[in-house]
């Protein structure tokens, strides 16, 4: 049926196709009718060949990569603006409920206070209803999946109707939160809904590489349409989600964010907000002497405090979800009402926001947006003191209190919004930390640049022309600092220049968030990692740079030596064995346990079918046919139609089916069953059917075993319901996770009338004497899909180049060979140990990037530990040079 | 000896050792004040002890990725300022004579012209002299050795020397040249110096991978501190020289790139250049309103028309090498003279500038910089017509004509450079062509610009006020799309952001550069693609994106079918013919002929060895002197030392010897010989030894025969000059790359004396029947190095993955298994032939990223064209849909 054919027609063959099955559908149905459908026929006949034309046009248009690339980017601009939008309406709704209301303080606090919690608890609600994925920044999540794991439902169109209207009710509310990291899964969403829409059209679309490439792409334009930052967004997608980048596909996140961004600001213009396309926080500071030579030092410490601040923003987030969990008594309340925390958390923030009580020490008043514009102004306010008379004008106002000194109100509000942001990040609703955190930065910087501002009113520069300090430029810097170190990225930089619309203070800016990046790095994960582990992600973890240990570790230290395999001359009852001892999803194949030559690795699955297939009931009817034959040969009438007619015939009855396309394809089974409930889904992006390989080489060993013929007993049948006949893969094996299952209940009227002429009268010891038989005879593997070339490793690689391989390949295992023959097995598992230093051979210890800076302090204590073991290396290497010598000649020839 | 034990001690131990044998040398050679010597070597103990701890903090100090990141942004810092400085000087120089002598034209011409040519001239005379690796821009040369290609002499010292000499002296002259390119090749040439340098502290500096990341940070640099843009040159070296790209490597570009920027920027303040850190080519354009959007369309038009000439400038640059290379008379005669070449071209383009001749009409007065400096201008020239009086201050006046419009001044200097670029980076001296390009781009960006403004000379706005059209947002635009055009990236936007020190232009310029790719790319390669091509440097090209033919063709449709391979049992004389046969570097290892299971790799060098080793001369006197021992038992007192022993006398003797490190280890041998003339030197970045790996496994086969025992004849001297021996190396191997070879001349004094007791008194009909008994006794892969796990492929598995894995693993080749047996080989040289279009099978054609928009037009006729096929296919699938389903199981399970 062509599948797999990523060619240009294969669209326009499934059209036919489908007509063709709805035709004879019809034609089965109506059967009385055959003039009228013959007729019918004829007209529709000529109406295909209009309708391919067409097609065929529009497929070789849609198929191309740019059309897909403008539709996403236009489609997220609108998502964007739409949000922004609703996101306006609702906070202006809130000011004016809030304004309105100015003759009763305590009306005014109800309003204040309930129109949050009100649209908070909704959100979670509803998100909790319709798809709790949505709940959560979503980054780490597309970091998962772009790993290569498939993660249930993440990415289908309850997620995104459930992000969207979730995401823009948690940010109406003026809790703050962030929209970046849902925006990144929202266009994650939306590119996996396209391209599966698309897929209505063209054939390319049903490519996984492909949809891979397009999720990175989405990403960026996440990142690109929420800020207007195509180039910002290319690069913090990049460094957010991916551990290695393909440069081929570095123009597709710039095209799709650009044009992205580009829509979002001209919508902004043709609704009147602006004139003409500009920054989103524009700011006008003086371009001729943007900064001092002097002031680098003042950088350089927001910087380095944005590092702990940063750090310290990750560990209080963690360490709030982790007391939520741990608290039992807490935890059992808040789950019998589950919307009681959201509601609790949002009481809690507005009512230390509320303008008139606290909130008027901490500019309570002002939006998320507003403060961020009012921070990077390009005037001083610190001025005041000196200066006498200062305006503040329009939001500026805020920070402004008539009693308390200005630097006052921003550090109250850098302390209140730091625990605030972190713990409103914990709201199962969907929300980002970035903006919280970017605002903190900007207030943060913000202060500094006062205090120098006040420190000199007149500028530092002593050459002549008087150039104050500009406290805007410090709010930019620590506003990337903040961020960066916070997601342990570089281009936050980026970001604040398009944010802007000003790259003057590039090198504080890049100083400050080198510096943030170090120290936040050095002491804690970054926030999306961090989520990765408390929710206990499938990722693998990153490994540190720059250090010696990880090229001392090699694959024969961290690999497991006792590795299950069969030999191609084993009988079912080694298989039984291996099958009972073990839990992996795949077991090595080996030619014989003495010479352990690895030939390929089979698929759990494909064995238990194979054994069930040896031991199950279908078999057993045709040995006892076969029995009563010999025996009664006289009784020839009795129908005796071969083990494969019968074969189908149980399989029809019994129903259990693999709804992978590979089962239609069956040479044993004249017509599809289509599936009734599918159980058990396990696909999420890739759910189009995989399709049975007609290998020319018959050696091949990838025939199929399309299905079982019999059940064998219920524990058979539980072991079947795992079962998955994914398609051999060379290298990129992760099983479990292309086959959609589906367990059919047998249809037990039918049932019994289906034995038929051959009477199941063996006893249960018979049958016991009839496996122990069974279980004693060969394999055949003819019929069994082998993947000929699994990844091997020899023992002497390093962890180094291992953790490379494996997040280049997306490995989830590896053998470990040597000249051919099996001698470990290495898997993700392994590896994430090692990294994560429970190994204790040599003691691995990983140190993200730029963990460097870190063990000035601590270097000496660890030297002087290891230095016996140094001293006792050497001396033996000094006594025995010839034969102590350890080679790392792989990891140096490479 | 520890090689390969990246441990902090290393280099402490490598002190001591060397410290041992500098004192035993001294020892042995001033043997009688052995009494003095005591006590020297009880001084020596205390100095070294504390030498040790010395040494020990700052290797654990050096050890560090920042410090040699910083150190090589420092360097090159000051090495760009550098050259910047003599450069500025240069041109200064010249000024100054062209006006010192206005008094007479004739005299005027002559300095104007002389000048350049001798400068030219000298620098390609120098770099010709010193190191001709040292020519032309760098990056392409770059681009492979980051694929993992060692380039011979391109990372010395002698290079470097000659690239920043030469690249003064070639700017200095005045020509359409930059130092971008050759920029980027400085930086890593200081990366691997300073590896090399830094290696002497510590061991980790010897480690290949690191070595690449550290190169890929070079480049970075190196962009970095040429235009104080590390966030562009980061990007722009990503772009431009890496396929993958490792994020866990990006922080490293931006902390060495902005490190180097920033100390560029501040040496230029310190010297009084400028009064603070701005950028290089500061622009002042409005922040208000940057740009209408109905000049959107402009902007556009600059794009597209930038992606031709883009191209047109890659085709011409090609043209003219190939046009030079292909005139066979010109070429013999220019070929003599070789400096003939520069002088002429420079003679030309400096004649056509000459200020007062046609210079006058393409303001020819101006250096490159100057012109850029006005160009980026934010008055509008153009307005002189219109607005009466403009002046023209400073430079500007070179683009005012008394007679001739502006525009026109304009068309000639982007008509007149646009030639003289192509032709002047052809010359071979170390030049760029980005900065030219950049000028001739914002030139044509300033043309349309100007023409906007006298077309509209109150700006497009009509909502009141005023903005006039800014002709400088047109150059930067301008100048954006050009550069990405010829180099293909996109990057090119973030550069002139940060040269300019503005970013309000971001979507025009973005929505420029990208047009101006999508036009160049499906009309040309890049430059660098250009270069590698015509070098014919070894790279994989580029696979093409979104297109579907790629998907289509497995390796089993290239892969070569009749591979070389020996069998575990095979006899010599079999290895002996399949060396004969074939020219690979590596042969396949497989089980039995019949069987065909894949056991793994051997190299040519080893088999050589192998067989050389079996018909040596030691082997035929130890059979001689079995001989004579079985005839003449009697004669018991003849020395029969045994073959160990004999071997190793007859090795040193012969003196053929590999000086890696892995033959001073052999047990076989007491004490290293060094090696005396490095006949072949093969090695390049990794000079470092390799080393004899001691397996715990005594199965795993990598025991090493370390040293030749004779030399056969000189046929097989010859083979084993090409004799390697590399470390076994699982996945990436490259052979032919760390081991460096040197053939002792056969010291020929010594040689007779050295048979001694035995007599090679067989005779000529002896040795070859000798020789053929030897060959048929069955070969013993004991002492041969053999890579127990080559990279593998599956039959099915697709191009567009064997691509993919290729250039992520750098392998050069990879055995097509099924099931663990050999059926093929696949090779770089199929890749590539398969990639470029020249395999039949389906035809693929290439396509480069953003080229989907080339097809437009053509697709129609080439949809025509594969009618036909798609109605077979499609039939044959109909008729047969059980058997011809053609499966992309492996792709699909990817």
């Amino acid at each position: 049926m062509m599948y797999g054919r990523y060619t240009q027609d294969l669209g326009v063959y499934a059209k036919e196709e489908a007509a063709r099955l709805r035709e004879s559908g019809q034609r089965r149905s109506v059967s009385g009718r055959s003039l009228d459908l013959l007729e019918y026929k004829g007209r529709c006949a000529k109406c295909q060949l209009c309708t391919v034309r067409c097609q065929k046009f529009l497929i070789s248009r849609v198929g191309e990569d740019w059309i897909f690339l403008i539709l996403l980017g236009l489609v997220m601009a609108l998502v964007s603006w739409g949000v922004d939008f609703c996101i306006a309406i609702c906070l202006q709704a809130q000011k004016w409920m809030y304004g309105g209301l100015d003759s009763n303080v305590f009306l005014q606090y109800l309003a204040w206070v309930t129109y949050p919690v009100v649209l908070i608890t909704f959100s979670a609600g509803f998100t909790q209803i319709l798809a709790p994925q949505a709940v959560g920044s979503g980054i780490p999540e597309m970091k998962t999946i772009l790993r290569g794991v498939v993660l249930k439902e993440y990415l289908t169109f309850k997620t995104f109707v459930a992000k969207v209207i979730g995401l823009t009710c948690a940010l109406g509310s003026g809790m703050p939160l962030g929209k970046e990291g849902p925006f990144v899964h929202i266009a994650s969403l939306c590119a996996a809904l396209l391209s599966k829409f698309m897929s209505l059209f063209g054939g390319i679309y049903e490519n996984e590489s492909r949809n891979i490439e397009m999720l990175a792409a989405a990403c960026a334009v996440g990142v690109g349409c929420c800020f207007a930052a195509p180039i910002g967004g290319v690069l913090f997608s990049i460094e957010v989600t991916s551990t290695f980048f393909a440069v081929r596909n570095y123009w597709r996140g710039f095209f799709a964010a650009t044009f992205s961004a580009f829509i979002f600001r001209v919508l902004a213009v043709w609704n009147r907000d602006e004139e003409t396309i500009t920054a989103l926080f524009k700011t006008r500071f003086r371009l001729d002497f943007p900064f001092d030579l002097q002031e680098l030092p003042a950088f350089a410490v927001i910087g380095i405090a944005s590092g702990f601040g940063g750090a310290l923003f990750v560990y209080l987030n963690r360490l709030i979800v982790q007391f939520i969990r741990k608290q039992k008594t807490i935890n059992r309340f808040l789950m019998k009402k589950r919307l009681l925390y959201p509601a609790l958390v949002t009481l809690i923030i507005s009512t230390l926001t509320f303008p008139p009580g606290f909130g008027q020490f901490m500019a309570g008043k002002l939006t998320q947006k507003e403060s961020l514009v009012t921070l990077l102004d390009n005037r001083t306010w610190a001025k005041q003191g000196i200066a006498e008379e200062f305006d503040y004008i329009g939001n500026s106002q805020a920070w402004k209190h008539p009693q308390v000194n200005v630097f006052v109100t921003l550090v109250l509000f850098i302390v209140m919004k730091f625990w605030m942001s972190a713990l409103a990040t914990t709201i199962p609703v969907p929300c980002g930390a970035f903006m919280p955190v970017f605002v903190i930065g900007a207030a943060f910087g913000r202060l500094v640049g006062e205090s120098m501002a006040a420190w000199f009113p007149d500028g530092i520069n002593t050459d002549g022309t008087i150039y104050p300090i500009v406290p805007g430029g410090y709010a930019v810097v620590g506003a990337a600092a903040l961020s960066g170190a916070v997601t342990h990225t570089v281009s936050t930089a980026v970001i604040v220049f398009e944010l802007t619309g000003q790259i003057s203070h590039i090198l504080p800016v890049m100083i400050a968030v080198i510096l943030a990046n170090a120290v936040a790095q050095s002491l804690q994960p970054s926030l999306y990692d961090s989520i990765i582990r408390i929710k206990k992600l499938p990722y693998l973890p990153e490994l540190g740079w720059g250090h010696h240990e990880k090229y001392n570790i090699r694959v024969e230290d961290i690999m497991v030596r006792d590795v299950r395999y069969i030999t191609l001359n084993c009988t079912y009852r080694d298989l039984h064995n291996v099958l009972q001892s073990g839990h992996l999803k795949t077991l090595a194949l080996v030619e014989s346990a003495e010479s352990m030559i690895l030939l390929g690795s089979i698929e759990r699955a494909q064995l238990q079918s194979l054994l069930s297939q040896q031991l199950g009931r279908a078999r057993r009817l045709e040995y006892i046919r076969e029995q009563s034959a010999a025996e009664k040969k006289r009784l020839s009438e009795v129908s005796h139609t071969g083990s494969e007619e019968e074969c189908q015939r149980v399989s029809q009855e019994v129903r259990f089916q693999i709804s992978t396309e590979e089962s239609s394809f069956s040479p044993t089974r004249p017509t599809p069953v289509k599936p009734l409930k599918p159980a058990l889904k396990r696909a999420s992006v890739a759910e189009r059917p995989t399709e049975l390989p007609t290998s020319p080489h018959e050696n091949s060993g990838i025939a199929l075993k399309s299905l079982f013929c019999g059940v064998p007993d219920a524990d058979a049948l539980e072991k079947n319901n795992n079962n998955e006949e994914s398609p051999p893969s060379p290298e990129h094996r992760r099983p479990s996770k292309r086959v959609r299952i589906s367990v059919v209940e047998p249809d037990l009227k039918n049932f019994p009338m289906d034995d038929g002429d051959v009477e199941d009268d063996m006893t249960l010891r018979e049958i016991t004497e009839w496996e122990e038989k069974q279980l004693d005879e060969q394999v055949n593997f003819n019929n069994c899909k082998i993947d000929p070339a699994p990844f091997q490793l020899v023992e002497r690689t390093s962890l180094h180049k291992t953790h490379t391989i494996f997040s280049l390949l997306g490995l989830d295992h590896a053998y470990v060979t040597s000249i051919g023959r099996l001698i470990g097995a290495v898997s993700l598992k392994e590896l994430r140990k090692a990294i994560e230093g429970s190994v204790t051979v040599k003691g691995v210890k990983v140190r993200p990037p730029l963990a460097s800076f870190r063990d000035s302090g601590t270097s000496s204590s660890e030297n002087e530990a290891t230095e016996l073991h140094k001293l006792w290396d050497r001396n033996k290497s000094m006594s025995l040079p010839r034969e102590q010598t350890p080679s790392e000649s792989d990891e140096k020839s490479q």
